[in-house]
């Protein structure tokens, strides 16, 4: 096919996202079948955007992050999804993925969720194909789960269910509710063991089945309490949501612990600011970072305090953000 | 009858105990029959003496601890206790309890259950009672839980049941395994939520009955690697039975974070310590001061160790503690 001998390119952009009801295991590793259910919503203010050219003058899939060459691990997740859109488009050709975030390398946000979003979509358009929400969806889920939940806009929910059920879907626009999330970065560390590795554990640990159990109860208040933008309703269900997800990663076989003594003094905080009357609220991601989830009159004073506390080592604040889109 | 005319004295001493499976949340909050099962070390090196006067000369029961009044809500537990000696004893005087500590107050060691197996026997033997061993832990259970097991010596499981079988009994003796406790004391502050309060609200947590459920299997774990003495087998248990409690005091409503940010210093550097060859291992009670267990002949350096630590006040090292005794 024509296709074959010409080069193709397209460029998308996407944002991270910051869960309100975590992803934490698989019911299928491979084609990431979360768990349970998790609700999220886009960041904004980070965006990663990546370009995938098809071209026969390559040797294989090449992939630049931030301009550096990235083999191995990183490069086989993004190959197992250009596989799948060159397997629908009925194209063989290797491709060149160039990938820059606008958000600091290593500063404990994960690139995945925006990174794979971007990538199905550039790769998707790059390759002819038309794809629809879901079916982008479902492709970023195959590289990152939370991916998926990348690719429609503002606040998003991604189903359990089958291959072909479990996408995410948006239920609230960006504008719906004007959020914040106040990152405190605590570590610019690697972790030791990444979210990948990490779901694998997950049903290692007691808790797991209990966290799985309950999560349909806090979905169902952390829904209602967005689409009534009760703040003080939704703030107790995700810190709890998220203290729950790490109960559960630090009895796990063998144990994850990605709160460090900065965590702690950030969680400690909260809880103060909190009794001195400014609606806060925390969540916390595979790692050690702290995200401070306010409403958007309340983070400069959020952002100033956090930026005080020992051991904080950057202060990154991002309001709600759209779907994936090309460039 | 004869005792009510006469002054009846009687001194015991009592060694506070660090739990390997915990104790968290009661079957019945006025018996103080616990949810679990729970097996703990006897901490000898630490003491509790007091003394129980019975005597027709006091306008009620007066209570000192460390030669300090204590009225109100801590006078009234110890009244419970004695209301169940007298009602035994048929002695209706009231009391002067004196009772001592030798480790420092407000150094975040829970003395209650120290100081109510102490207060049982001395309490007991004022009246003249002479109770078994079971009869005292249950009484000491009424005030305070984790007392019955600063009842017999050494290492000791506290059985589930009833008012009359809940006791805790020794499954080995002090000398049967020359094991120490570092205590890392990381605050000194007086907790929010004391432990009989969050006892309460342990069922309010989700993670709570997944927590009951797999204690019989972590006291099976912890009891065989106590028998056998053998620490890399016992370690990560009684870890992973703390963590397990700290995530239910976390996800109780209101939440409870006792940990604060030395908390988690100590636990990595306890992780990393033990990468590098040390085999020593962490328990934390309802508190934010960390237990680290490990052999006799490594507790130097891990004392010397921790103590380097930021945020660390204080060291306090104990071996295996016999059982309450009369002075």
């Amino acid at each position: 096919m024509t296709l074959q001998s010409k080069t193709h390119t397209a460029t998308a952009q996407a944002h991270p996202n910051i869960a309100f009801i975590k992803y934490w295991g698989n019911q299928d590793n491979r084609l990431r079948l979360p768990a349970n259910p998790s609700l999220s919503m886009n960041l904004g203010d980070l965006r990663t955007v990546t370009t995938v050219t098809f071209s026969a003058d390559l040797p294989g899939d090449a992939l630049t992050v931030n301009e550096q060459p990235v083999v191995g691990p990183g490069l086989e997740r993004v190959t197992t999804v250009l596989d799948l859109i060159r397997q629908q488009a009925g194209l063989e050709l290797p491709a060149r993925i160039e990938s820059t975030n606008n958000f600091p390398a290593g500063a404990g946000i994960a690139s995945s969720a925006s990174a794979f979003a971007a990538l199905s979509l550039a790769g998707a358009a790059a390759a002819g194909l038309d794809l629809d929400e879901a079916s982008l969806s479902r492709l970023a889920r195959r590289g990152s789960g939370s991916a998926s939940r990348s690719v429609p806009g503002g606040f998003c929910q991604w189903l359990t269910g089958s291959d072909e059920s479990s996408v995410a879907v948006s239920i609230a626009p960006p504008e719906y509710w004007d959020l914040r999330d106040v990152i405190v970065v605590v570590s610019q560390e690697h972790k030791a063991i990444g979210s990948t590795g990490g779901h694998h554990l997950a049903p290692t640990s007691s808790l797991q089945a209990a966290r799985v159990a309950g999560v349909e109860n806090r979905l169902k208040l952390c829904r209602e309490a967005l689409l009534a933008r009760d703040l003080a309703a939704l703030g107790p269900v995700i810190e709890e949501d998220a203290v729950i997800m790490h109960g559960v990663m630090m009895t796990s076989h063998p144990p994850l612990y990605y709160w460090n003594a900065a965590t702690m003094t950030v969680i400690h905080a909260t809880l103060q600011w909190r009794s001195e009357g400014i609606p806060v609220y925390f969540t916390i991601d595979a790692g050690p970072n702290v995200h401070l989830i306010c409403e958007a009159a309340d983070a400069p004073t959020v952002a100033a305090r956090a930026g005080q506390l020992p051991g904080v080592q950057q202060i990154i604040t991002s309001g709600p953000g759209g779907p994936v889109r090309l460039l």
